[in-house]
């Protein structure tokens, strides 16, 4: 169990508060309360949440580039109010969850706009010279995260020979990508497979796992990721020869050990 | 050349004219255009593109499950109107480009709307027992598509051992998952690194790189995805054992050869 006290963020993206997603996120929340801890939810869909970033969100900024528009936003304090919002719960938050279903191989276009104009430029990442520390550092470092993700196909097409690529591969991009590059801690995802045939038996076995998967939130060995400033990497930024295991290919190059 | 009279969609999703992707794309219709092509350009910040799907886009359904929803008003026709218009576009076109900044390792949140929206249960996708042909067959078989994408990053660290990942690996879950799955035949994308570094003389040379490439649409051959229905896979979608060169792992193991 993790201490009393901890500050949970989940982030949850369905369009139906009666899916599969929808039920887990409750399952978490109520776990997560009734063990004493403090959760917040940015429930995405009811919210209203604006999924596209454009040069509304900035307020008056000089920069033509939109990157670096959003860094200026970020620092002068003029990035839109709900982005703001949801910058300081990632501030305050101790662990963070993704709650969402599979969509085309990714998030749900909502989590992702939350993604794309909450983590701006000065905030979670730096442009040019303004380097911000990133990949094992970074604003939310010390943070944890876990994906809680609703699959429609059957776990052998998502295995290591899978037509569809290996889930620790397709979640690359937004574990290693968005959710380790501002230094937060990733834990395993917690997946759950044919979610279009989860009956009500079925359902109460997720839930269960889900709440031992929760107790043990705290204590969970991250994905050993290789930091940027581990000495890993050359200047380019490509991994040094023969730091990996013979054999090693992919993104599991970016494992250490 | 692609022959005259060729039908290119050209999907757009930058909140700026002005950027580089802007640019690019105004670069792309004028070409086309310029060597006789019916070009469709769908902007989707000046459509002002709905990014999240909802079950506003279904009009009256009796399905509770979001997906088969999804399908039911895609067979029922009551799908939004802006929705049958993009999967009018997908059809009338042989060649399909998106346009787009690489975002945190994806597409930006309204393209990747597009995409969840567009690419209903029906018509893109079976579910269950209404099973529709994927993964080198399907509705868009027979059509090309290129990815023509902004990365602010150099390109060393978007390599076999850079720290981002292989490029062609964070492109699989759109080239293959999202592109290939209806029955796209994708081609290698187009990719200019260092976004934030291109000056005229630059942007002189990309952009007439992109016109040599564009010139070679038709001929260009695509990537060599291994077909769901040919052979190379067991009854539960893994690759058959010894399919692959020797050493082959990840995401190539579904390259053929």
């Amino acid at each position: 169990m993790l201490a009393r006290g901890v500050n949970i963020l989940i982030v949850y993206a369905h369009p139906k508060p009666d899916s599969l997603t929808g039920a887990l996120k409750d399952v978490a929340v109520q776990q997560l309360r009734s063990d004493g801890h403090d959760v917040t939810v940015s429930d995405l869909y009811a919210m209203g949440w604006k999924a596209h970033a454009d040069t509304d969100d900035f307020g008056e900024v000089e920069q033509t580039n939109f990157m670096l528009a959003s860094g200026e936003a970020y620092e002068a304090g003029t990035l839109g109010a709900d982005i703001r919002a949801e910058q300081a719960k990632l501030l305050w938050a101790d662990a963070v969850l993704l709650h969402f279903p599979l969509w085309w191989f990714s998030m749900p276009a909502i989590l992702k706009g939350w993604v794309d104009r909450v983590f701006t430029c000065g905030f979670a990442y730096g442009a040019g010279g303004t380097a911000i520390p990133r990949y094992g550092a970074g604003v939310l470092s010390g943070t944890r995260a876990m994906l809680v993700v609703s699959i429609g196909g059957r776990e052998p097409s998502y295995s290591d020979r899978g037509i569809n690529g290996r889930l620790d591969d397709l979640l690359y991009p937004i574990h290693h990508g968005i959710l380790y590059y501002p230094g937060m801690d990733v834990l395993p995802p917690f997946a759950v497979y044919g979610a279009l045939r989860v009956d009500d038996r079925r359902f109460e076995e997720v839930a269960d796992d889900l709440r031992e998967r929760l107790s043990r939130l705290e204590k969970l060995p991250p994905i050993p990721y290789r930091p940027q400033s581990g000495g890993d990497y050359d200047r380019t930024l490509r991994l040094e020869p023969g730091r990996e295991s013979p054999g090693t290919t992919g993104f599991d190059l970016h494992l250490t050990g």
